[in-house]
């Protein structure tokens, strides 16, 4: 049986609009490699009946629940109280405790205050976590099969408690157990078609577990296997993973969950030893700003145009005044020429364009707010797609980008689209 | 009495050592300032039970509880499910509902998948908070003196349903107490000196309670009064806020909270009847990208060069090669070149240039990675800054845009830098 774990920060600090609780996602690194799943995490202020009523649900239906912070010796600091008053067992000072106490004060010849004296208690049957690099000692409790652990807050003293005392306590609760993950990035397919196109192959297994996370025009989908090997768990990913990759196809533009689509984009056209120039009008320069997060895009991204107004776009990228008046700055011609104009003037293999009504206020009857013509011009010629986006500026012009990068993408890998569809 | 609150964050990718809820620091800040207190906050997996029984302990002992994510249409997304198995009450489609969610799939013409239609599912009782971001609609259900509110996950809608529509429905709850806020957004000086400077004057006061908000290179100072009436509550922000104003002076770019500084530019530039252009190396059409963000910004942004190699510097804003060759393309010399190109090339009344090393490499000895020039060419002639950041590629960029925008800025209110200082 796989343990779940359920993480409790305390602290009314970390209830402010400003402060954040990290210390979980050391926490959580740490669980997931010894095959725990955290299926929880709370913040809780200093409240002694609100702490322990969290731990009392906690206990109730996860096995291992790990505290942060509230060790302190103020009265602020609930957690020792909670939790013994959760567990319904004793809280009292130890003297062993007390001793260590007592010697970390003289060792700072500071003279040490009553209250510090909090610090040296312990829960009843609780086995101190040493604290090398601060005052008060984590705890330890283990409950038939189940585990109960009380960190300090500060990530310096946490940490190394987590790594050097407590992974090793909970390793031996566990059934030798591995956790392996397999993900997908992807674009040109919005959420709910994607999960249609895959839920019928993933919601046959419990395991892996299959989440999809989803921003505008960007997807990915996360497989996490648990099994008693590595081996295993590779079969499992590989049986609900393979069918899941054979219908994304090239939809699917990396398998490594760090890559962003530029930086794809920057790996293949360096592959080819090719560049890129752009030319952009209601995108307004994000293509490029993407373009360049990559370190050493210099390598392959020559210079990009904003050409927002016409007679920039005539004399930056030579549209001819003669096409934008009889078709528009949106359209299909001037996206071509656009793309042209970028790479004859940037000297690139390719030139990428996108012209488009982002809105609020413009558009014809024809091509309304949210209508983006992008063009790609190559060494073979140049294509042009026309694609309609809804609702808001900010959206419109990221999903454009987005789309534009993409056609840029499946241009290097040879592989077009058929129908646009975001 | 005041109320106290409970956040709920909704998802599985949210537990995992990667990922982090941030809607809570918004839906925080927006409480705080209508008086309430949040006491506990939770992420809890795609799991129904467990999202229940959350939710069941949290009505137990808070009086608002706000839930984000989980409102999909895939099998995933159980928050309706679960908040209406906590409340026992039914969860049935909505007609209305279903209505405006076929016009917005109509509206962007793509054919809505069956599952689609669980986003129209209204918990018994609930009023649904339109969504004009996203398809699915928020819930709102007050349970006497008590309310629950479900918001969607991504930022782009969670905000403006929170700020449109949740807020003012909650401040009808609330006991008859008048809260007041003022805020500066600023730029072009750092956390902790902007707090040395500020200490003195708001440490004096309980209330209006004070807070700074940073991100990189972009800093805010809130103001908050709770009072009996109006007038006194003004006061109180008069009394605190106008000593602060005159302390920060010309560093706050505006005391509108929702107005970012690309808007404050493009105000004074469309008031000034002025136009920009822009010529961009490191920060690679992050500026252009920003000043576009602003609907009707085709009044005054004229275009950007994206010249990120030596050839496009020469070509595109006609900077001497000679000048490239004897002082290198990151130099004051080719920062002043540049934007008296970008003036020329686009007949704009300001060229604004930046040309600097975001690395991982390059840089000089005397000129290292983070080393940006500045440069805006006017009328009256040109002038450059330089300016050196520290750590990363991506935060170097952002810094540098926002320095640059900032430069326009005092620029137009005819403000100079005297010592540049970030």
């Amino acid at each position: 049986m796989p343990k779940n774990a359920e993480i409790i920060a305390v602290g009314s600090e970390l209830l402010t609009p400003q402060r954040i609780d990290t210390n979980s996602l050391t926490i959580t690194h740490h669980l997931n490699a010894i095959g725990v799943e955290v299926v929880a995490k709370h913040v809780i202020g200093d409240d002694r009946t609100r702490l322990s009523d969290t731990i009392r649900l906690a206990l109730e239906r996860s096995e291992i629940i790990i505290l942060s912070g509230g060790l302190g010796p103020t009265e602020d600091d609930v957690t020792r109280d909670a939790v013994a008053a959760a567990l319904g067992r004793k809280l009292a000072i130890d003297l062993q405790q007390e001793l260590i106490l007592r010697a970390k004060f003289e060792q700072i010849r500071r003279p040490m205050a009553a209250i510090n004296l909090r610090q040296a208690h312990l829960i009843e049957g609780a086995e101190p976590l040493p604290n090398p690099n601060g005052s008060a000692p984590g705890q330890y409790i283990e409950l038939d099969g189940r585990a109960v652990a009380l960190l300090p807050g500060p990530p310096h003293e946490l940490k190394p408690m987590l790594e050097n005392e407590l992974l090793r306590r909970l390793r031996k609760l566990l059934p030798g157990e591995v956790i392996k993950t397999r993900s997908f990035r992807l674009t040109g397919i919005g959420e709910s078609d994607l999960d249609t196109l895959i839920a019928p192959v993933y919601t046959k297994y419990d395991n892996p577990v299959t989440t999809v996370l989803s921003s505008p025009g960007d997807l990915s989908v996360h497989l996490r296997a648990r099994a008693a090997t590595e081996a295993d768990a590779d079969e499992l990913l590989h049986e609900v993973g393979d069918p899941i990759a054979e219908l994304l196809g090239v939809k699917v533009y990396t398998e490594d969950p760090d890559e962003s689509l530029e930086a794809v984009v920057g790996r293949l056209l360096k592959q080819q030893g090719a560049t890129v120039a752009t030319a952009e009008s209601c995108t307004g320069g994000l293509i490029a700003y993407r373009l360049t997060e990559i370190a050493g895009s210099s390598d392959y991204f020559v210079a990009g145009y904003v050409t927002y107004s016409e007679a920039e776009k005539r004399e930056v990228l030579g549209v001819p005044g003669e096409l934008i008046e009889s078709h528009t700055a949106v359209s299909e011609p001037v996206a071509a020429a656009m793309a042209e104009g970028a790479r004859r003037r940037g000297g690139a293999t390719y030139g990428l364009s996108v012209t488009g009504y982002a809105g609020p206020s413009g558009g014809t009857e024809q091509d309304p707010v949210g209508t983006v013509y992008t063009g790609i011009a190559t060494t073979e010629g140049t294509r042009v797609l026309r694609v309609r986006y809804g609702m808001g500026r900010t959206r419109i012009r990221t999903l454009a980008a987005q789309f534009a990068l993409d056609l840029l993408r499946r241009t290097l890998m040879g592989s077009y689209f058929h129908r646009p569809h975001m």
